[in-house]
């Protein structure tokens, strides 16, 4: 059954990998679909990311058991009902041996190969269930793994952390796609009237390659709201637009892209100086990623870049090196200047901070910290993104307390000028290399004028 | 609170007549987000439609409370930590003005309002949970309502199965958007090489308007493939592209069209043959609907035009109403002439057959009738869709049994000489009106040559 052609080696590899970092078999599962609003009617299916990592392939409701490199796979033939709905799908012998499996067997069999296994909890309720009742212990997707699981979870997080050339190629395939949705958007931005026009064009790029957003797209003229998901503002010739967009492979690989344009074509002067700002944190992160350096310590050189940078502009009064080591550059940058991204969008969070954070490492209380979602020295085959920002934040910004706290340190009625400044973030995917790092978004222009020259 | 000027009077008149409906109380909950590769990363938050249909908003883990005609609401207000990343949410004050709540409560206060509460089970796990603990009975999403949840249930269908004003505005919009969709479709098909182009053209103008596709699109050349979701064919001359692709509005009303077309732009003359058969069919089903007719007959008068079709092309020996009898015809239309439409593609099916099927009436075990989703007789106000097809199923067609069965019945031979159809349909979204009906997609083409005119 085993045959070496249609499974790349280097999965087959990841195999061998895992079995020289644990002594116990692992068994993971992939998930199945979650309805929308009635069974029938699915959200499109997403297998889980370690299953991926391993199987290589999108399998539905499937499992596969990893013991000293070798793969057993569980999985049923399909109903022969289904095939009217559905087509022929593969029997469970060819998936095998697409997939490079020893072994295969239907589920119901699993719960033979269960003894000593370890597993991580896939995100979709039935099929954690599943796993709970199989293993006889529960088996949560929001707790930290635990004994066995939490073994095979660090095991998997040394694999994954850094990425290996067929990941390689998938991620570089998914920023390939992700650049060309970002140039169409901007294509799209004069003619358009809300944002949403401008992420259909975006997204339409995505599906045109026959891949699927890596997460909700946010695709706004309020930059400021982080994590905006609606679409329904209309652009105003002075607006900037905010477009934090990713592809995914079907394999399930990851890229994530933020740009911001002038919905006019043009930066106003005000909306310039805060672009350079960011873009020269962005660029100064860029030229510190190397082997060895601390990823805590690019997030405190971005926001020393953008502390002198506001105090160059007026904005802020004082030392940059007191005034971040005051978090006030969190008062415009709330958060981390980036994350992990592999087969998730941040990279297996799934478990938690136990790929984000080296072991021993916490979560800092400091508000200029604690959204740091990444704190590890990097290593060649990390991939990063490196996302600095400026935002309007009224939730912050228009705090009594923090105007009163602050009410020598920051120049408002200067900030006032910079009213149509609300939200700015710039962000690449930067892979360590042995020399230093490589941007795998660099054909996404990030210069304010060659940004202005694809706004049409 | 009561805010007669922010609720549709409509959407407030749902609630007096479900009060005429059942003498107990109704907690209906919206869900919550469902999880894709970790927690952060959600599918899009799509409400439960009972609940959209007495809120009239898509709230996220909200729950409504209806007692004669009145409304309570339950929702969390935001947390003040979320405003950083989402922005200003609306209070529960605001959002109670908003639905025109009479009263407004924390969700931990919902325990307290549950006695002698039916409901109806939503679809994520998380919250079907929390509706089952709360309520100290099993609330499942596959299994039918019980008890005072079976009376609820009946009373939703009774109210949902025909359309008030306020639905038809919002079911309008989803067609008008889903026929601009189709057209782009079209536009769209001779540069496109892949399936996923077209795909991606139709959805980028539901995604403009900042609306959802209501279903998983189906935009393929091997439409004999009844649910196929990829998109990854290439696109040959001589191919015909099926597209089944309907939007969804931002309050959740749906539309649902097929059409067929020739990838050159031109129907082979067996393709063009095929082609006006099913649109015969189409027409034929769509003049005979009217009030107090049975969708059941509308069905079989799609599968007699086909029969007899199929007889004139010589693909079928014997009498049209044998045929029919024996089911010849299922051979090339398996599925049922449509389904209800409204909040939901297939609507209220996540209440099993109780919305489709009348009182008393059960699914056939004939296989041209199984699969039959609606059997009642139609009422002005009822949403259907009317959606013939031809298709040449391998699963179906390559039986051995099959091809013995009806070795005499079948012109196999000549049936040979239409491979070039491999799938065919029509799908128009039909409301029953007093008067017989209206085609609320009839601004797209059906005749074979304005859908050629429309390829470009």
């Amino acid at each position: 059954m085993v045959n070496s052609h249609t499974v790349p080696e280097i999965i087959r590899h990841r195999r061998q990998k895992l079995a020289e970092l644990i002594d116990f078999p692992a068994v993971l599962w992939s998930g199945g679909s979650s309805s929308r609003n009635f069974p029938a009617n699915t959200f499109p299916f997403r297998a889980n990311s370690h299953f991926l990592y391993f199987a290589g392939i999108p399998l539905q409701n499937a499992a596969i058991r990893l013991e000293r490199g070798n793969l057993q796979l569980f999985i049923d033939d399909p109903d022969p009902s289904s095939t009217l709905w559905h087509g022929e799908t593969p029997s469970r012998e060819e998936i095998a041996a697409k997939i490079g499996a020893d072994d295969a067997r239907p589920m119901s069999e699993l719960k033979d190969f269960l003894a000593d296994a370890a597993t991580v909890a896939v995100q979709d309720a039935p099929t954690w269930t599943q796993q709970s009742q199989l293993l006889d212990r529960w088996v949560l997707p929001r707790q930290l793994p635990q004994g066995i699981d939490l073994d095979l979870a660090k095991a998997i997080v040394t694999l994954r952390i850094t990425h290996d050339e067929a990941a390689l190629v998938e991620l570089r395939k998914a920023s390939a796609v992700s650049v060309e949705a970002h140039k169409a958007g901007m294509a799209a931005t004069k003619k358009a009237k809300l944002e949403a026009e401008v992420r259909a064009a975006m997204e339409a790029v995505i599906i045109s390659n026959n891949m699927t957003t890596a997460y909700t797209s946010i695709v706004t003229v309020h930059g400021e709201i982080l994590h905006n998901g609606h679409y329904y503002h209309s652009l105003q010739q002075g607006d900037l637009l905010l477009a934090d967009v990713g592809a995914e492979t079907e394999s399930g690989w990851a890229a994530d892209i933020t740009r911001t344009w002038p919905v006019s074509g043009k930066f106003s002067p005000t909306q310039r100086d805060i672009y350079d700002l960011v873009l020269a944190a962005h660029d100064t992160c860029i030229e510190n990623i190397a082997p060895g350096m601390e990823y805590k310590d690019i997030h405190l050189i971005a926001a020393m870049v953008i502390a002198e940078g506001l105090v160059d502009l007026g904005i802020l009064r004082g030392k940059p090196e007191d005034l971040v080591k005051m978090d006030l550059h969190s008062l415009f940058f709330p958060h981390g200047i980036g994350h992990l991204l592999g087969l998730d969008v941040h990279d297996m969070e799934d478990l938690g901070d136990l790929a984000g954070y080296e072991e021993g490492r916490k979560r800092s209380d400091r508000f200029g910290l604690s959204y740091l979602r990444l704190n590890r020295p990097l290593k060649p085959g990390m991939l990063v993104t490196i996302e600095p920002g400026f935002y309007q934040v009224p939730a912050i910004l228009n705090n009594p307390k923090t105007r009163d706290q602050y009410q020598y340190l920051v120049n408002w009625e200067r900030l006032e000028q910079f009213a149509d400044v609300r939200g700015i973030r710039i962000e690449d995917d930067v892979l360590v290399t042995e020399e230093g790092c490589e941007v795998l978004t660099a054909s996404l222009p990030t210069k304010a004028e060659e940004i202005e020259s694809l706004i049409s």
